[in-house]
């Protein structure tokens, strides 16, 4: 039986599978230390389009038609999408991906969007709803500019602790069941796979420290990060050593002290098992992006490409990723609001674990 | 078991709950043909803050507050909120619903979220990983008009096609279980209640016509809700004449002549049951609402003070409740982009029916 685990956490009967997932990015991300890894790179970063916004829209298409491909399925073996973006109306979301005719569940978590989508995905499929499900989610630093800072001609400085909104797209198909991959063209060697599975999920509340600096994230979720966490190793009776990595979205450098420092307060060390998306991603001296990557394809994007191949490989054999995202707009920052933070996470295992 | 009827449409194995739900409205909504079923209706439509966002937030804030209430719950009684409203960022919850300290899933599909909400907490609870969940949406004619269109203080004018958006809040809890309610003070006639119960769920896909007037968006969700619609009616093998009423969230005037034509294409005579929720919340005539009301707000208070009511007191037996949004932001607007529409649908029946 599905469970809830302690306060807030869930644990499904079965584990939900994470059958395929594509990654789609921007120039820069493809010569970051993870470039050689994603699905496919951007040549510059309007993808052929003629707005920020349309490039977006279609970095989300191409994600999930990769990688409904690399599940060997198509848009009516799909029960829903879980999806979501930055852009204010989830507009990149609404055009991205109307053209596969997929019931839409949007989501929006700020770059904790991707962890929300399949956490909710999860959901749908552990109640027994849906065979397959698809969870997708993007930024495009370009467009994120626009919308949260200054649109580019402006040409404004950044202060080191700010972050570089990722351009890309991370999708992920979850299902009910393993898939069948015959690598050895030997039908009686067929064998059932998936990149891993997803066997814990805690939800996280907005966390608000009441910090108002927009140009510093990684301070404003590091306090929703260290809640979650906590909730997380208390209703799982777990320890930060139980897991190979404990993996946040976008906390960026600055955002990794404070998180980690919350959490000895609270009687939890992870310095040797924390790793960030956000650090990553990018090479922060070479690329210059101040306080590292961010943005709801950010956690999506490192996660298709870099965590999901260390679970596949046994490399590591269980993680908990868990995106964070910062609560403001344009309109909340103007008017003097602070900036809350909000993170859930997954746990994700190997499949050679089992 | 919980199942999948048809290609999208679910069916949860025992009926969802609605436990208790509350509105709160600004002072036009109050003035209009409902006025007297809400629970709170507001003196001026800032509500005591120094700005419409904030005051927004505070609607939620109140709903969420007075639907607690009304069920007996605390905040740690509830696993998680399901939210949103049509605000960049979705605002006006993260600063509306922080102090609870709930799980937060937020929610966008412009002025369906409040099917959205209803139906992602259906599986939630359906899935057995939380016994009691909230849903609350919320919209606000001034912060929509700046958020979508001009400032109030342009003055502009608006074509007779032209929605009003609701100023209000909606919330409801959802529960796996009935709730005890003792009106006779003599405990051996303690009886179990809920204001309706959920009985299946049909989620909708992004249906895009190419109407790119965002003055005129019945027209533009109508598609949507008809694709929804049929999808239903073919999922549960049902017809119109199976709903007491079938009730769309806010397509107005002309997107109700809309709908009603698409769907007798489809071979679907909806005429004699249908229903909208912008048409029913003002008096279009003497207060010069244009074709409609509007807004997450909009289907959410008329849910709570008006069709749960009916169906409470066994008046309607069975509705189809479907709020419909249209999908647009200021920036795909001003780049030329078109208005696409969603729709999803909840069956919801009288507890007295059973």
């Amino acid at each position: 039986m599905n469970q809830k685990i302690g306060k807030v956490s869930m644990k499904p009967e079965s584990p939900v599978y994470i059958l395929s997932s594509a990654s789609v990015v921007g120039k820069k991300e493809g010569e970051g230390p993870l470039g050689e890894l994603f699905d496919m790179v951007g040549e510059d970063d309007l993808f052929g389009c003629k707005t920020w916004e349309e490039a977006e829209s279609n970095l989300q298409k191409d994600a999930v038609y990769l990688a409904m491909g690399k599940a060997g399925l198509k848009p009516w073996d799909i029960s829903c999408i879980f999806a979501g973006d930055l852009l204010g109306q989830s507009i990149a979301t609404s055009f991205g991906i109307a053209s596969y005719e997929i019931p839409l569940l949007g989501v929006y978590g700020a770059c904790s969007t991707c962890g929300e989508s399949l956490l909710l995905g999860t959901v749908m499929i552990a109640a027994g709803f849906a065979e397959n499900v698809l969870c997708v989610t993007s930024s495009h630093f370009a467009s994120a500019e626009k919308e949260f800072r200054f649109p580019l001609e402006y040409g404004n400085q950044r202060p080191l602790s700010a972050h570089w909104t990722v351009t890309g797209s991370g999708a992920f198909v979850l299902s009910s069941q393993l898939m069948y991959k015959n690598d050895t063209q030997d039908d009686n060697k067929a064998d059932v796979y998936a990149r891993a599975q997803i066997i814990g999920m805690t939800p996280g509340k907005i966390v608000d420290f009441g910090l108002k600096d927009s140009m510093n994230m990684g301070a404003c979720m590091a306090p929703a990060a260290a809640s979650t966490l906590e909730q997380h190793f208390i209703d799982f009776e777990s320890q930060p050593s139980d897991y190979d990595k404990i993996i946040t979205g976008d906390l960026g450098y600055v955002g990794q002290k404070v998180l980690i420092e919350l959490l000895r307060d609270k009687g939890y060390d992870i310095s040797a098992v924390h790793m960030d998306c956000g650090i990553e991603i990018y090479d922060a001296e070479s690329q210059d992006t101040h306080a590292g990557g961010s943005g709801c394809g950010c956690s999506a994007v490192t996660l298709s490409a870099y965590i999901l191949k260390q679970l596949e490989e046994g490399v590591w054999k269980k993680v908990l990723f868990m995106p964070t995202g910062a609560l403001l707009s344009k309109t909340s920052f103007n008017e003097g609001q602070s900036v809350p933070g909000i993170a859930h996470a997954l746990v994700l295992e190997s499949i050679k674990a089992v």
